[in-house]
């Protein structure tokens, strides 16, 4: 058994929605239990008893949204004091504007959050590119779901867009129930 | 005249420390104006009427403090959608522990600011390496002075190690006196 | 009057194209004169002679291409011992596929040529997000251009995707012109 | 049996130093084979006959060295089109200055290393803090050794620096046990 905690922040529903879609991948692991919790209820023990943690943040000004980095200066820090989740399974996906055609800033906000998760010593899952969905939302790092178009006028979101991060949430579970209990930052 | 506004987060006192470095090297070219303020004060208003804007920021978990980023998602995504800071001058600096010797997280830090400032249309002034202090708290994309030594204990700051803020804040004064209202980013 | 280089590496000519709108731009500015140059051709005395370096690099396995670093390491690494290029202007433009909808890669890249120029000393010049063009081809950073569609075959590049590179080089034009020859960055 | 495969580019020999100890860090998990090579010697057979890679890069210029990155763009680019290296183990390290005591660019460095890793669909493993050595020469993303001192002149490079080094290759090897040839990204 293993269990995947989602985290993420949402303006519109756009990121919820993405976080409901890479929960329903990874609880569809037989022995993969998946829960989704808004960044501001998250509590450190969400993610101490979680054996994967995917955190999700719209791009906002070219990085991570602060609701999400809240958490991460007032709860995670914490955990990395005591080196409480290392040897986890972590991962990351976003949401954005596709204003520019060119990912609006979604690089550097995933890799905010890959720099929490690897603060607190979390083994990574990237998003390979035969990842199916991937052509439609898919940077090499994790998910990300467009919502604005190059106008910067909302985009209908489509289940199919969604593919990659269910996906990703598969790739999670599997790994989470791979590593297990094993041990490889012990000393 | 030239207005350089310089906006912080400080947990301990550090970060307030070295933006108040900053501005007295802005304040200290002639026809220059240097204002200090902590980011939950930092008003839409007091961006608009600045020629140049500095963030400084501590490294907390691998990026940018979270009050730090808040003005950005909740005041300067306004300014964005306006493009109200166009052509102004950009800069930043942070804070953080020694801890590993190699940065703490720093770069990212700087990155998720530098982002910001980029996102407003603003220009930015860099960190020379032959800026006097460099060797003692420089990175290239502006100033860190290291706040704990490499057991994670607290190290003093010494005056001197204020250096390279004070010199940062030099060169963003200088170039906003040149700038003045030129318009680069006119159609 | 002020020089612009604009320096590229190129596989199949889109970042070529691409490095001729950036010096089309510049050079549409009275009193620019703007000279591109391929990476592998570039001098250290070209850039010595130049008032403003623009970078552009199509994105490869996430970061820039190798022949743009060699150029970094091998020449740029000189000129920053001896702080030679400190205050001049720099700015930076991508070409990639959009296979995935996201930037590919595009953000890290432009990231990587900025470090470069921000080491020189250099004051970076962003992309406003209402620069006309930007809308098809633009990330804050600097323009991108994608060369290829959602299933990673190329894409015609017409002229209009260009408009931003132009752009862009008018903006680097215009703050050469205005910087000249003063002194931000001397003690 | 895994193997684990160490490639990396060196100047003065001290990356090589810290290749040699990832290695030895590796090859001591029992039933890890560990191998070395330089980046321009390095085939794609090497890569795709490992279980992990490992690359480590002096930092140049504020991002990877040159060499290690033509070995992505001319050999890695060609395995990602057949996503040849999915659900391998991936881990950094760097060498550089300590020049202005903040990482020296160590960062970016290692995130354009990374970068390739997971475009290649490989499973990142991180440095957490409380890894011996960390305190010597870490960085939350890999191991980074200062080679010179904030005066820039050369550090001697003590074998005590090399801990956190031959730590992650431990790591990296218990990790590629522990993964074997299980199919996390299949679909």
């Amino acid at each position: 058994m293993a269990k995947v905690l989602i985290v993420y922040a949402s303006d519109y529903g756009s990121t919820k929605r993405m976080a409901a879609a890479v929960a329903q991948g990874a609880g569809s692991v037989e022995g993969v239990e998946a829960v989704v919790k808004a960044a501001e209820e998250t509590m450190a023990e969400d993610m101490t008893s979680s054996d994967a943690i995917v955190f999700g943040s719209p791009a906002h000004m070219g990085s991570l949204d602060w609701r999400v980095k809240k958490l991460f200066d007032t709860v995670c820090s914490g955990l990395w004091m005591k080196s409480a989740l290392n040897g986890k399974v972590g991962a990351v996906f976003t949401t954005g504007g596709g204003f520019g055609l060119s990912g609006g800033g979604a690089e550097l906000t995933m890799l905010s959050m890959l720099a929490n998760l690897v603060e607190l010593g979390m083994i990574i899952v990237p998003l390979p590119k035969n990842t199916p969905g991937y052509e439609l939302g898919g940077l090499h790092w994790g998910p990300n779901i467009r919502t604005m178009d190059n106008t910067a006028q909302p985009l209908p979101l489509t289940e199919e867009s969604f593919e990659s991060a269910r996906n990703h949430g598969v790739h999670v579970g599997r790994l989470s129930l791979v590593l297990g209990k094993t041990a490889i930052f012990d000393h």
